[in-house]
């Protein structure tokens, strides 16, 4: 590609395009969801599982108010990455979809319908002008029509549909461990496994139960369900990456 | 032409010419085509061909979700090249036009109007202030009056009337080989077999099921249809360029 | 005048006059017409004729597709030189402008007022902000009260009356060739014959029917016709620049 | 006054003013006006006369669509030097606002109450910002309350009445020749030779009937009559500046 | 204050402060001002008088269209300076206003509240982004509860109440001729003299009745009233400025 | 801080900030209130005092137009100092609250809900874009429930109360001659003389009662009274600061 | 990260990405939130505890009027720092939203609820374009359902909770001493004590009741209470850091 000075003259025009056809705004915004700290989702026989790194930045902040797993309506959930209050507004955007469609058509939205009417949202930020694109990848998963689906949808408003899949911070790394793990008659309780061992491999293989957040839609049930923290630590003991247990050898 | 400080001059604004009447953003859209894998349209006597390169990053990704072949109403179906969340609007907006035109004439549209209403809202794009270009090729194909259509919009919203062509990356070889290979008297068959072997000849004459996407409308059922990865392979098979088949020589 | 680096300052402002009294983004919008190929309009005493050069770029493009000659009423005609999208808004206004002018006066639009109805429109695009100019030049050929009548618009929004004219590609040295060979007293043939000799006259003397649109709008019957491959080759064999009819020479 | 870059810098900007108190986008647009051929307007005792130079650029153009001569109202008309399309804005604003007046009060509207609306909405262009002043000014000449009088419209919206003046390219030098020749006393004829023999001075002291449009509006009929080819060619012969006459001495 | 260099930084845009707390296009607007002739008023006990330069630049235009004193009400008064086309949109505001109250409240604006009206109408130009200040400042005159006002409404949208000013080219000297000469007890008579002879200062002791515009509003008719060239001769003789009567020695 | 020439990068935008979080526009709005001449506000057990400089540019200006001291209410005065137009807009707002104050609820507005409405007022044009922020500080004082109250607004829309301020020029040498000598139990006649001797502190103490304007609000009338000459001049000469009274030496 | 120059090439716009992913307005807003002075909140068991820093710049400004301190609902307050207008635009916003949940659905509004109406308010100035982003953050403090709930705000929307935290100057140090020191079983009196200790451990272990600001919402009273100087004193003389009491070795 052409040089520094040369994509400088076309990454601060919100709504144009590069010579070599890029929306450099686009990208930028694809960095911010970097900036933010990662999110997982799992597609399984039983059900999706997300689960997201949300650690604190003070012992003094109330880990609940990291908002990075949002029930949007009783089977749907999404995960996110990137910047937390424009993730917010479009956690708002589909939550008010899942409502109208209800109200609309007497029922449950489809979670690609929903994740298509997020993305079309997302894209209009990308195309007219007199504002920026959202800097926020979601993971949306749920249950349709008694199947469990899993999207993703990045700031350029497109969908994309996933087994498996890791957004925001090391997601090349996180992604890496989910294609080489990932099989494909795992069971619930195997997603939740791979979700969190996927996300204490960026994290020394240790994590613990209150830096991660845990969340789940079964195809029974068909409910969005948060674990509590008695749970995420059953889960991390299990798969032997519970922190502090042991942790004789710490980093030199 | 001018020199490179010279273009800079006029290809950051949206909407105004260069001293020798180009529109760069409309250019720079078209890079944005280019960046996008190919589709392929084949017009035949029995209907018409859309062939898409829907190769995904990553095993874990669906396949299906990789969107490049659209039905937009029975007889009339779309494959699109370039930046992914553009087309999707312009697809939303060709099946609001076919609805309306329903509604509104108790008829199924024409491949040709439809067209035309789309290249006349891709072109207020190119013209009034306050949004860029579409990134985004379209090929869109059915059946009007009984008689096999095939169109392509661009980005600067002209209409074209093709009996084959290719969008997207490898578009100038591609189109090269349809040219040779195209002869008039296809049947449908033969136009899947074009379409696929010009798809194969950009990618080492290998092609694998779960990386085509295949879809029809031909002239007896009027009925655009997705061919499963079966119906893809028997094809492949067919014209010898099935991945792994006689692959007995890799690429050193 | 001043030189390059003064012109660069005030080129770039949609709407602005440079301190000689120019418009520059309309100067460039006229480069835009220049990029088309010809257009040629000539005005006998039996009706107008239009001729256009529609020489595709792949033999798999449908000559039809090219869009440059336009039935806008049934007695009017347009051709088209310039950025192609353009020339279709313009021409569906002026369609528009047709169709009100019958329904509100019960009587077809005077190819004047239709003109000036056009030009005024493209005025509006050269001094208010927020749009580019239009990059097209259109030939409006029409009868008016039974006598055949012949205008031009320009990217302005100037409209002109012509005896004989061409827009687009080459237009000096076709106008030279016009006003050389133009007569008073033409019939309708003797207008195609000018026509198509002088669009021969800038392609070595050597057309393809499938390469020149051709229509005509006569007095008798005051409509618009278009003509079809055999009789345009007719006109071609009849003056002698059909191609390769007598081309033993080929350039060297 | 300051140098060349100094004034680089107040003269993009559609409506601000140089440190000097200058409006530069004016001023170009004064230069807009240098670039047109002239028109030329003459008030007697027994009328208005107006003449404008309509040489066109093309044997084949006809010289009716030069439009410079406008009939606004029976007893107004518009001469025009600038920029052909905004003049057209301007006197179809002319004509609606004469509509109006004889709608709303039942009487043709003066020439001042004219000229006053026109420069009103000509100055708007040169204050409010999202569009640039018009190029073009206009003589406006008609009959008020038996009397003859004679305006002009600048760039800036500055009304002004005259005895006698030009206004286009040689503005200066037909001044002059007005200036020096005007009698107080002069009949219309006189006017008209003086208008002709003004432009004359400028063209050699020879015009041809065809590179000339005249106009009157005379105290008596109070209707605006445009002069035939044959009544010009009296006038231009009876004060010996008919082209081809006694041209036997050419520029050499 | 800072060097140029500086200055231009803030200067260009229409509603920006710089760092020292200016507004430079409103002191640019008042640099419009200076550039038109001068206008003076002066308040005397029985009434107000407003003197305007209306020197034309061509014998052949009408004395009366040059516009620097305007009737706003019957007993109003106002002369203009500075951009021509600006003065009459204020003017039309006054009127506007004048009629509103007459209406509104059944009696004649005063005075004070014009002129408030006007500046505050000024000041949103100076403010609000989309449109540049007025380049003109008015001398409002008049009657109000039978006492002669006398204000100035400057571009930044500031009333002042004057006992005498000038406005336009040379106010600083006239201002200082007005300073050194005006007694509180002059009758109107008194005022015209001190403004013709005011104006004269800076016209080399000798104006034209055909160059100046004189009008009144006196304490008794409390009528504005426009004086003809034969009073103006006279006051002028009288003063002993009259152009042309003892000018035995020219200036060399 | 950071050099010069990194401010000049921030400074020029209307809305934002710089990299230390400082609103440029706002800090050069402040300066434009130190452009302006003094006004202070003193609070007394009996009332406010308010008392401006306002010395005339001229001898023919009226003193009585300089307006800096505004009645808003009968119970509430405002002081200004800065961009006048601008404090005119302001106070206009002011009164216009006051007014609606009294329709709505049938009392008089309070100081504090006036002062707080005025800056929310302010604040607006601070932050969103399209306007620049009032270059004008106020100082409003009234009496609410009984009591004497005394406020400030700037021009970031802060509101401010206070004992005893100074806005304007010299605002630190008498803010610090305000702190050095307010006393908590003044009375009214205190605060006048406070105010006076304050103002004179900055101008050789020695000031003209035309010189000077001197308002109150007090706590048994709870009236707005302008303060006239004589008045004025009583209060000067018992401070002993009126001018040309002991002036036997002149500043050399 | 990049150098200075290639920040400065994406910190001025306000509402796009730099190349990092970052938005520079909303970084900026956080350093106009430093500007302030710090404001803290405790939550104990019994209830909430806002403390703020409200020195005044001079002894005659009323320390009342320094507005950090807010009540917004009978069992919500408010402690805010940074850009003082902005704050009171959110906290009339914040007001607004109260009145509305009780009118709307007649009971008071959840502590969560409120703030996450007021991030997304805020949200909205960092991604449209048109306004810059909010200079303030906010704590907001109250009783949900009998318990003590304690909010942040910051520029970029984002809600936290938290169980103690500072903003505004000195944020850091504050912040590390209420994590030393913060105790899961404190008291409301406990609370108190903790806030004052750490905003005195910044201003070397002093602080005047006079520059202090307390107020508490308990969850019996579910009320907001303002301290007096009286109560405030007697904090500060219990933990020991009550100004000028033990001060005999002043700093050197």
């Amino acid at each position: 590609m052409q040089g520094q000075a040369q994509q400088q003259a076309y990454d601060r025009g919100i709504t144009i395009f590069s010579p070599d056809g890029r929306l450099y705004q686009v990208e930028y915004a694809r960095e911010a969801v970097k900036r933010g700290s990662a999110s997982i989702g799992v597609r399984t026989e039983g059900g999706v599982v997300l689960a997201v790194d949300k650690q604190t930045r003070s012992p003094l902040m109330e880990r609940t108010s990291v908002e990075k797993l949002h029930k949007t309506d009783n089977h749907i959930g999404i995960a996110s990455a990137g910047h937390v209050a424009d993730a917010r507004q479009l956690i708002d955007f589909a939550r008010r979809q899942s409502q109208i469609n209800r109200l609309r058509y007497g029922e449950p939205i489809g979670v690609e319908t929903l994740t298509k009417e997020v993305t079309d949202h997302i894209q209009q930020y990308t195309q007219v002008g007199g504002a920026r694109p959202f800097g926020v990848a979601l993971i949306i998963g749920g249950i349709e029509n008694g199947e469990p689906r899993l999207y993703e949808t990045d700031p350029s408003g497109t969908p994309y549909e996933w087994k498996a899949l890791a957004v925001g911070a090391d997601r090349g790394e996180i992604q890496d461990y989910l294609e080489t793990n990932y099989s494909e008659g795992m069971d619930l309780d195997g997603g939740i496994d791979l979700a969190l061992s996927a996300l204490g491999a960026v994290n020394d293989d240790e994590l613990s139960p209150t830096g991660v957040g845990l969340a789940t839609v079964d195809v029974e049930s068909e409910r969005f369900r948060m674990l509590d923290d008695e749970e995420v630590e059953g889960y991390l003991d299990e798969i032997g990456i519970l922190e502090g247990e042991d942790d004789d050898e710490p980093e030199e």
